[in-house]
């Protein structure tokens, strides 16, 4: 091959960015583990499971520095909690990578075929997206999914965790790094992004042509910096505010019910709910019911005029507060929930279409007509009838696990699985087709 | 509904902006527009193929103002060509728009489902993305094509063509917007961005939440430019840096009327083919038919030092210049074509690796291992064995139209067709169910 083309496949110098230069060792490795099978994908990942057990000692021992640390800084019990590592988590992390062993490869897949008029054979496969950047908080456990998923899935990942997890993570990406090279596959499939600094954050978001997607998993703020700073493209997940709508014609027993599991089960996920909205013509005989669920339940209700006046009128004993602009488009994470009275159904999706993230919108109903005119109507990842919203998750789905849930609209929308970690290539088959 | 949540649809005062404002009506308009039938789009779209023809008049004099300040500026013929509209070129426009109505909807699709084992039922079904913003350059007949493609898919577009086209556009899009307004549809659901300053691409580029996709097609500085600086996401599509691979063993002829075929039909095209590559143990052999069919196509050869050397030694008669780094990754899209010998297929792919825009790449080949393996290692759109790179197109792939041809990842990848101009969402159905 004349020096002229056989240019290096390394920029010479490398970048002098230490972000730039693991994402250039990234994009190697994922052309490396792009055509890998199956078998191999996952003796490596059984490898890792085995390593994180093995190596316990180690990393619980990182992590506790982490935790000392979020201790002096004064960080809250839930942060704490989220951040430590333990022998049984650490087991628990390992049994979920073995079970992403266990799920079907997506790369390969034949989406669509056809022969074409012309005798041209087209199929559409699926392939890795490439080099996959995380960017997430103080989850240790992130790292290890993350890294599992995009393995599997034939991409090479770069993760980008929180400083505050920094000594956990690197513990955490040396064990998955060790076990990834001794079952033959590039080490470089699995870089932890280097600095603790916000600068690798805006390295990393620059790094367009070399990471193939960014996905930001965590608070509202860092995935709308995310969004608007990166060149990269970006996948953006998790902002939840969610809906609940009961109809003029409900089940009254089945509205609590789910009223109370979307909001209250587990406040703290983005599939939770922060509102409620009642049809005007069964306010009467529902509200009482849910406001005195939602004060069994220790939820805060933030209503608008007609609830707060019927909640006076009927004496609920639930904690009742004005409502105002802002909680209809607040995500509350909390054990509290906005609450409005609506003229019709179109009234419930307009309100939706003004304030909905776009996550989850449930509605109860027992009119046909009512479900499908609000399924057709309501924009958004989930739209869910007669059930709670905490079922749009990937492993409720069945997807056996989950990268994050997409609300945007573009790539993938909704709980993504390993396919949404795919690109497609189509490949034209011929027999000296010429047009 | 009380006051407190019965906010206005469009913000109050409308922003300044003209571009947001018609964003904001574009919003409006595509949410009355995502749960119609097909029939009604259709309806709508055959309105518009009517009018383009009952109104060829006053839309062939509005282009003669845009072609006359064209030729005022010295614009190149092929430039003034492409500008031009005939009243036959119309009444084509107008057929492509019924061929379009003739092609099925994609909104409504039920992609996946399932009942999970809880009994929930799970369908995952298309929807349209909402607004489509298409930025383009001075090819009026994009205008139709790109509104009858985003209306069929349920879709409301915002049209951004070139300042040159200005007046042709304005007249297409009232012809546009008249024959929707008369089928019931909003007529919002199709307008021109106002405003023929850079500034309206910019705000454009800006109006993340009310445009949900821009897709700019046109020369690699526009792209660049919209990739780099548009918070709202961005389809990248078209650039063609496209290779043809002539394998060890291959069928001589067939390699010639395949380069000949990719580099020469219409060599202005984005899969047009770009570089040769021929393996070092068929140059001998290859190369000789390869330069004097080349010659005769009136190509220009750009050629390596093998090349150089080979093509002196045997006296060809084609014009071959040395070829500098740059002639690597340049998409001439004219009679120019660079060209070199490899010691080997993984040195091809490796050429193509560094070189490649991702868009379309050939191999041609009687062996079908180095087949397998040039189709698996290669990653590109479209990967193509024994025929024409010139097949990577939607009319080709049966798609009935496109949008364009994605050069990226994320979404789509390859040409475009309905199906790209869709999003989906999970509908999700139960009996009360709750976790």
């Amino acid at each position: 091959m004349s020096s002229s083309h056989d240019a290096p496949s390394l920029p010479s110098p490398l970048p002098e960015s230490a972000v730039l230069r693991a994402a250039y060792r990234a994009r190697a490795a994922a052309a490396d583990l792009a055509p890998l099978p199956r078998s191999v994908k996952d003796d490596a990942l059984l490898a890792i499971a085995d390593a994180l057990v093995v190596r316990t000692k180690e990393i619980v021992e990182a992590n506790a520095r982490d935790v000392a640390r979020a201790r002096a800084a004064g960080s809250s019990e839930t942060v704490i909690d989220r951040l430590t590592l333990t022998r049984e988590r650490v087991a628990a992390i390992a049994a979920d990578v073995r079970d992403v062993a266990g799920l079907p490869d997506p790369v390969g897949e034949v989406v669509r075929g056809s022969t074409l008029p012309n005798g041209l054979d087209l199929r559409q496969v699926r392939v890795p997206l490439g080099v996959v950047g995380i960017i997430y908080e103080a989850r240790p456990n992130v790292t290890v999914d993350a890294a599992a998923l995009c393995l599997k899935s034939g991409n090479a990942v770069l993760l980008r965790g929180s400083s505050s997890a920094y000594a956990s993570n690197e513990a955490l990406v040396k064990v998955l790094r060790d076990a990834v090279g001794g079952a033959g596959l590039p080490a470089d499939a699995v870089q932890l992004v280097p600095g603790e600094s916000r600068e690798s954050v805006k390295e990393l978001m620059r790094a367009r042509g070399m990471v193939d997607v960014l996905i930001p998993r965590g608070g509202a703020s860092l995935i709308r910096t995310v969004v608007e700073q990166s060149t990269v493209p970006v996948i953006e997940t998790g902002t939840g505010n969610c809906h609940v709508y009961v109809d003029a014609q409900a089940d009254l027993p089945m509205a609590v019910e789910v009223l109370i599991n979307s909001k209250a089960q587990r406040p703290s996920v983005c599939n939770s709910a922060e509102t409620l909205l009642v049809h005007q013509d069964i306010a009467e005989a529902f509200l009482p019911l849910a406001l005195a669920a939602l004060a069994e339940a220790g939820v805060t209700v933030h209503g608008d005029e007609r609830v707060l006046a019927l909640a006076e009128r009927t004496g609920s004993k639930a904690t009742v507060v004005p409502a105002t602009m802002e909680d209809w488009e607040t995500e509350y994470l909390s054990y509290d929930i906005a609450a409005g009275v609506v003229d019709s159904l179109d009234a419930a999706v307009h309100h939706i279409r003004l304030w909905s993230s776009g996550h989850t919108e449930a509605i109860v109903t027992t009119s046909q007509p009512a479900a499908r005119r609000f399924t057709q109507l309501v924009d958004a990842a989930a739209v869910v009838v007669n059930a709670s919203t905490r079922f749009t998750d990937g492993g409720e789905f069945g997807f056996g696990a989950e990268i994050g849930i997409s609300t945007q609209k573009l790539h993938a929308r909704g709980p993504m699985g390993l396919p949404e970690l795919t690109s497609t290539k189509y490949i034209v088959t011929g027999d000296g087709h010429i047009r």
